[in-house]
């Protein structure tokens, strides 16, 4: 791991290979805030394998969870409906709402982000601004 | 799209295929959080082609940004020092430092997730709590 004032970096390798790893002690999932410090988010990014679901459902105070599924096929579960995922389904589920997911016959890859509902005031073109510097591939 | 008060859904198909895709009017790029509605962060993929950078340098006034390079290769500007990147790389970036990215020569497809420096005041366990209902696997 890097870490200096600016940015803090870690490698996991490849994600498939999840499934064969521990992060802190956890079988199949890393919980990215942890490791590089986020104040804004969390972020988690698991591996739940083929036919094996999230034994509860639960719910959050405060945060607004994404989840983008990145490689298998699923069944979430939000607030008594439940619906089939696949790679490239984005979920976006409100703070106060029962959820909960179960892998298909393929392992399930996804990355789940929790940020405080309603606490983003600008983004993208607002909240950035063109430095005065040039990365090597711009010059 | 699937939308209510309580969840929202997008089906945005096979990661891969982001290079020959555009969303809302963007070539390899989509931007979840519009498409979902979020508002505790923004978040983004994108697929970089092959030997091609992203042709400015920029920072952020309040937003940390995480980056998770889900495929390829290619190298990270911060702040003057340039790094490699590949599948597994995770990067957090504090607002005001100035950063850029470039693909090797194999497409680089990464997540971007821009949520408020130090809006998160509870995760998981502290503002999770377990349902007392089931989902139908739980049955």
């Amino acid at each position: 791991m890097t870490t200096n004032t600016n940015f803090t970096k870690f490698e996991m390798g490849a994600i498939e290979e999840l499934i064969n790893q521990k992060f802190d002690g956890i079988q199949g999932k890393l919980f990215i805030g942890q490791k590089l410090g986020l104040t804004g988010s969390e972020a988690s990014i698991t591996c739940l394998p083929a036919n094996t679901g999230v034994p509860f459902v639960n719910n959050h105070q405060k945060n607004e969870e994404l989840y983008i599924i990145l490689k298998g096929t699923g069944t979430f579960y939000i607030d008594g409906e439940e619906f089939p995922v696949r790679e490239g389904s984005l979920i976006r589920i409100a703070p106060n709402s029962a959820r909960s997911c179960k892998a298909g016959n393929q392992n399930l890859y996804f990355i789940c982000i929790q940020a405080q509902e309603h606490s983003l005031t600008q983004a993208t073109l607002q909240d950035g601004s063109i430095c005065d510097v040039k990365a090597s591939w711009m010059k």
